[in-house]
C-alpha cells in the first residue's frame, strides 16, 4: 500500500495570497478528519521570500499534538533551528539536483547545501527528529531543462551517505514522463536504498496521476499531493498545480487499494481551502463527483 | 506503436452550439497538416437531436480525397446508408452495452442495435466499406452504474459473429480506472480476437492518461483523444472532456514513442477549435506547452 502524504498546507499555500493561520487550522482538521496521516505543515523560510508561510512557527504551535506525522520544509540551517524549536519533529529538507534552480531557491550551491544538510543531521540526531531529503528538480529544471539522472543519483547517494534514510524525487516543474520515473525511483532504491521514498509531482503536463501509478508500480513508498490540485505557479492557471489528491485518492479506492482516506470529507478539505484561496479545483472528482455515485435520470452523454 | 485516432470533429463538438462546415474543415486542415491520418469526421444522425453534426453529407463531400482514414459515426442501417451516399468509406457503428442508455442514445435495445449492426455489415460488404463496432458505456453507464465486464465481451462476441472485425471500448462517463481497462482490453483480445481494437477514455476523474497508458500496456491498437480535450458533457467545465490528445502526444514523444504527429501543429488545430467553440482547453500543455521548449531566466518555482 502506498503511503499519501498531502502537501497543501505547504506547496498548496505558498504560493497564494496568505491565508490566515486560523484558516489554515480548519483545513488542516478537515484534512485530520479525512484519514491524512503524513502531511507537509509549513515551510520555515523567509518571511520577505515566502510571505504565505511567514506564521509557520503559530501554525506549528496550534498544531502540536496532532496524531498525524507533520512535516516542516526547511531549507538550511536555520529554518530547521526554527522548525525543532517550533515543535517540529520531522525536517523536511529540500536542496535541487539542479545548481541554478538551487541558487535561485536557497541562496546555495548544491554542495552548499550539503553542507547545511550535515549540520542538520547532526542538529536532528541530538533532539531525536527525523529527516527527508527533498531533491527538487529530479526530472526537469526551468533553466537548464533536462536533468541527468546521475545527477539526482550522485546527490542521493551524497545525502545517504550523511545518514539521510528519507528521500523524495520531486517533478519540481511537471515535466516527468511514466518511463523516467519509474526508472529514477529504481534507480534510487538501487544506490541508496533508503528507508523511504517518495514522489513529488506536478501536473503541469497532465501526467501527475500516470507518474504516480508509475510510482507506485516502481516500488515508491509515497506520493504527495494537494487537494485541489492547489500549488505551482499562478500565472498558467489550470495547467500546473500539483498531483490533486482526491483524485489519486478516488483512483485507488476504485483499484480496491486502500487509502484510509474517506474521499467525501477530502473532498470537503478540498472546496474549503480552493475557496479560501479563491482558485477553482484542477482536480476532476472535485467537479465530477465520485464514478457511480449516483446515477443519472435524464439524457446522458452520446458515446 | 499505438495509433492515434482524432475524434475532435465528432465527439468533440457534437454537443456544442454548431460551428460552421467552412470552420470544421479548418480545423480538419490543421489536423491533417499536423501527421493525423485516423480521425472521426463527423456522425449521420438525426439533426433534430445532434443538431452539431446536421452538416454531416456536406461535410464528408469537403473531405473526401484526404489521404487520412475518415470516420463517420452511425447508429442504424439509415445513417449508414446516409454515410455511405456522402462517400464515407469508414462506417463506426456505436452500440452501447447497457440497455438503458443505448435506449436513451438510439431509440432501440442492444438486440435491435445488433440487428441493425448485422444489415450495416451485408451493406458494408456489398459496397467494401469497413465497419467498426463501438462498445459504449463499456466501463460504466449513468443510469446503472457499473457495468459487468461479461456483459462487455459477450457485446464484443455477437459482433464478431456478425463479421465486425474492428472495435473499440468506450469509457463513455470516465468511469474507468487503469486496471479495468488494462483487464477489458485483454479480455477482449482474447475473447473476440479483433482484428483492431481502440480504446476511447474521457478524462471525467482525471484519468484519461492513466488509462491511455494501460491500454497501451494490455496491447491495444488504437485510442481516441480531442484537441483541446473538447467534448463531454458542457455542464462540467472542465471535468468531462475527451482525453485530450496533445497531452498524450506530448508524452509519447517525451517517451521516445513515435507518434507521427506534429505536435506544434497540433497544438494550433487545438487553439483553433477551442476558439471556434469558445471554450479553454482542459488540456495541459496547451497551457503550460511541451517541457523542455524553453527555460526560464527569472524566479523558478520552489520545489
Amino acid at each position: 500500500m502506498v503511503a499519501l502524504r498531502d502537501v497543501t498546507l505547504r506547496d498548496g499555500l505558498q504560493d497564494e495570497t496568505p491565508i490566515s493561520t486560523e484558516h489554515k487550522v480548519a483545513i488542516l482538521e478537515l484534512l485530520l478528519a479525512a484519514g491524512v496521516t503524513d502531511l507537509e505543515l509549513t515551510s520555515f523560510t523567509r518571511p520577505d521570500r515566502v510571505p504565505a508561510m511567514a506564521d509557520a512557527d503559530r501554525l506549528a504551535e496550534l498544531a502540536l499534538g496532532s496524531p498525524a506525522r507533520m512535516w516542516g520544509l526547511v531549507l538550511n540551517l536555520r529554518g530547521a533551528e526554527r522548525a525543532l524549536a517550533a515543535g517540529i519533529r520531522n525536517l523536511q529538507f529540500v536542496l535541487s539536483v539542479s545548481e541554478p534552480h538551487n541558487l535561485e531557491n536557497t541562496g546555495r550551491s548544491v554542495e552548499e547545501s550539503l553542507n547545511e544538510l550535515r549540520a542538520i543531521v547532526a542538529l536532528a540526531e541530538s533532539s531525536g527528529a527525523q529527516i527527508e531529503a527533498t531533491l527538487a528538480t529530479a526530472f526537469g529544471c526551468p533553466f537548464v531543462g533536462q536533468v541527468d539522472p546521475s545527477a539526482v543519483l550522485a546527490v542521493a547517494i551524497r545525502a545517504r551517505e550523511l545518514g539521510v534514510e528519507r528521500m523524495s524525487l520531486a517533478d519540481t516543474i511537471g515535466a516527468a514522463v511514466p518511463t523516467e520515473v519509474a526508472s529514477l525511483v529504481a534507480q534510487t532504491t538501487a544506490v541508496a536504498e533508503p528507508s523511504e521514498l517518495g514522489v513529488h509531482l506536478h501536473d503541469t503536463r497532465g501526467l501527475a496521476i500516470a507518474n504516480a501509478f508509475a510510482a507506485i508500480d516502481a516500488g515508491a513508498d509515497r506520493l504527495d499531493g494537494t487537494v485541489g490540485g492547489l500549488g505551482g505557479c499562478p500565472f498558467a492557471p489550470g495547467a500546473s498545480g500539483n498531483l490533486p489528491l482526491e483524485d489519486l485518492v478516488h483512483a485507488l479506492n476504485a483499484m480496491g487499494q486502500p487509502t484510509g482516506i474517506d474521499l467525501d470529507i477530502l473532498l470537503e478539505a478540498s472546496a474549503l481551502a480552493c475557496s479560501l484561496v479563491d482558485r477553482a479545483p484542477t482536480s476532476h472528482v472535485a467537479v465530477a463527483g465520485p464514478r457511480f455515485a449516483r446515477t443519472a435520470t435524464a439524457a446522458g452523454t452520446r458515446s
